[in-house]
Formats: structure tokens, C-alpha cells, sequence
């Protein structure tokens, strides 16, 4: 699918703070695509398509995760959850994207999870810092987003977790597996 | 089995420094069972024995694991969370103690689980606050245990993540199930 059909496809589903933010995520995705060597088509498309089922109504979500291939543990966590991997679903099924390489970076990006591939570090990581992004520590990450992906990723991660843990929220065991396995990839033990 | 004959089978296995540690945690945990109606006997018993197989040599740590039914997933965390599991059965083979409510909380006093019974949490805290220990946070801790086990509980394994992600360790599972579990008892989501 070219870029611009992918964008109007979006663009209906999204409100405007969420679409602009969609738009600066590309951006960021492909930056890094190119810094890291990582297909920069489908990184854009990916990146595009990554928050597409954010507003579905809650019951239409369920549906999806009930009745696809898709882990049925995420009906027991936050509903925030489900729009990724609702979105790597909806794509397959609405415009025939059957690609691990642009899916699992959308069902995975608000998780990650342990054994990402570049692509979904990178979507992952884009996520986090596009520029309209501001956490506490995200400085940090975007330095580290220069110099090297995986590291950048776990920071992100365990910002992820810390944040989770300070408003007293369960976290999802992607989460967990993501966090894990990048710090071995650290040396970590 | 007498108490007088648990401390004088354990003692020889310690340190000075982890034998006065060991009789911090049964005071300690004695005190909780109390409050919170727990089997004084058992929980002192488990309190004795929970730190039973901290100096065993780590090849016999290893070899307890890979022939008993403990979780093989040990193997690939630190070897600190190994004593407690080994522990548990090791008073088995060794004394005879073969008792649920004795043996998980020695298993899982390092990192919690999900589901934790009460004599689980007891220990699980104790081994958290007793007077000899000072983390950072700990004073909120011990001020809640005074007041609710689980929210105590809960405060503890939050602390126990963000120390262990402060110092890029890994993080076993059943740490986070733990979490995870005592959030959802406070209605988190």
C-alpha cells in the first residue's frame, strides 16, 4: 500500500491530536529505519497504521480479541492494551497487510515484548520519543535513540514499568518479558 | 518439630550475620501471625527454615532443581532466588516436612506470587522489614504492615522492582505475578 492511501485510510479513525501525533511518529520511525538499516517502507507503514483501532468502541475490540488469533490475556489488563494488537488484526482483515514486519510492530508497540525485531524497536521506540512526547527521563532515551536502538528500548521499558508501578497499575506480561530481555541482552542477570 | 530443634538444624548452615537475620524474621513474622490470625506455629517454623539452603554450594542448589518439581525457569534467573525454592524442599527430604502451608512460604519469600496466602504474605513481609533491614521506603512499609498485610505486601514488591530495575537486573516472573496480583486486590487495572 503507497504511504498516502495508508494516511487517508487513518485519517476518518483518528482525532486530530491523535493523527498529528501518528504523523510525528512516522517521522521519528523512519529516522531511525534509516539510522539502523531497517526497511523504511514498512516502517512507515507501520508506523502509520500503529494507533488506527485507538478509538474503536471497547465491545468491537473484544470481539476481535475473542474471536482472532490474538493472546485472550489481554481482556484481564486495561483496555488501553487492546488497540495494538486490535489495529495488527483490523489491517489484515480491512486492507490485506499480511506482514509480520508491519503487524507485529503495531501489536506490540504499546507493550513490546522480549525477541522484538528491529522494526518493532523501532516503532516501539518512535512511539516514545516523538518529538511531542515529554516524560520524566525521556531526554535520556532520545540521546540513547542516537546512539544505540536495543539500549534505547530497555530505557524506555523500564520508564514504561516505573511509571505503571507509580500510579499503582497492573502491567501487562509483555511488559515484563520485554524489560527482561533487553536487559540480557545487557549482560543483565 | 520443636522450634528449639529447627534453630540448632539451621544454624550450623548460616552465617552469624544470617542466623541473627533468621531469628529477626520469625520475631517478626510471629508478631504479624498474630495481628492477622495466622498460625503462630507454622509461621515460625517457616520463618527458621527460610533462609535454610542460602550458602549451599550453587551446583547443589542446581542439581535440587533440575531433579524435584521446582519451576526449571529458576535456572535461568539469578541464583539468589534459588535458596528459597531449594529450601522448601529441602526440609522435606531432610526432616520430613512436607506441609504447603510451611514449604511455599519458604519457596516464595524472595519473590512473592500471585495468589499468595496469608502465612505467604507473612513471611514474604517479615523477610521485608524486619528491624535489621533499611531499604529505601522502608519505614512506609513497616507502618502499613501495622495496618493492612496485602497493601504491605504490595508496597514491598513495588519497592523490590524498581531497586532491581535501579541496578538493570532481570526480574523473575513470579515477582511481577506477585504485583500484578496484589494490585488487582486494591482494584487496579
Amino acid at each position: 500500500m503507497e504511504i498516502k492511501e495508508a494516511i487517508e485510510h487513518v485519517r476518518p479513525h483518528l482525532t486530530q491530536k491523535r493523527f498529528d501525533h501518528t504523523l510525528r511518529v512516522a517521522e521519528t520511525a523512519v529516522s531511525l529505519a534509516d539510522q539502523y538499516k531497517v526497511s523504511k517502507e514498512k516502517t512507515e507503514l507501520a508506523a502509520i497504521f500503529h494507533d488506527y483501532a485507538k478509538y474503536r468502541p471497547l465491545d468491537e475490540m473484544k470481539r476481535w480479541i475473542i474471536s482472532s488469533r490474538l493472546p485472550k490475556d489481554l481482556l484481564l489488563y486495561h483496555h488501553e492494551l487492546w488497540h495494538g494488537p486490535v489495529g495488527a488484526i483490523l489491517i489484515e482483515r480491512e486492507f490485506g497487510i499480511k506482514d509480520p514486519d508491519i503487524q507485529l510492530p503495531i501489536q506490540y508497540h504499546t507493550t513490546g515484548r522480549a525477541h522484538m525485531s528491529e522494526i518493532e524497536k523501532v516503532i516501539f521506540l518512535a512511539d516514545y520519543i516523538e518529538p511531542g512526547r515529554s516524560f520524566p527521563g525521556i531526554e535520556e532515551v532520545r540521546n540513547m535513540a542516537r546512539k544505540d536502538l536495543t539500549h534505547a528500548c530497555l530505557l524506555a521499558s523500564r520508564n514504561t514499568i516505573q511509571f505503571l508501578m507509580n500510579k499503582k497499575a497492573t502491567i501487562y506480561p509483555e511488559t515484563f518479558h520485554a524489560y527482561n530481555d533487553l536487559i540480557k541482552q545487557y549482560g543483565g542477570n
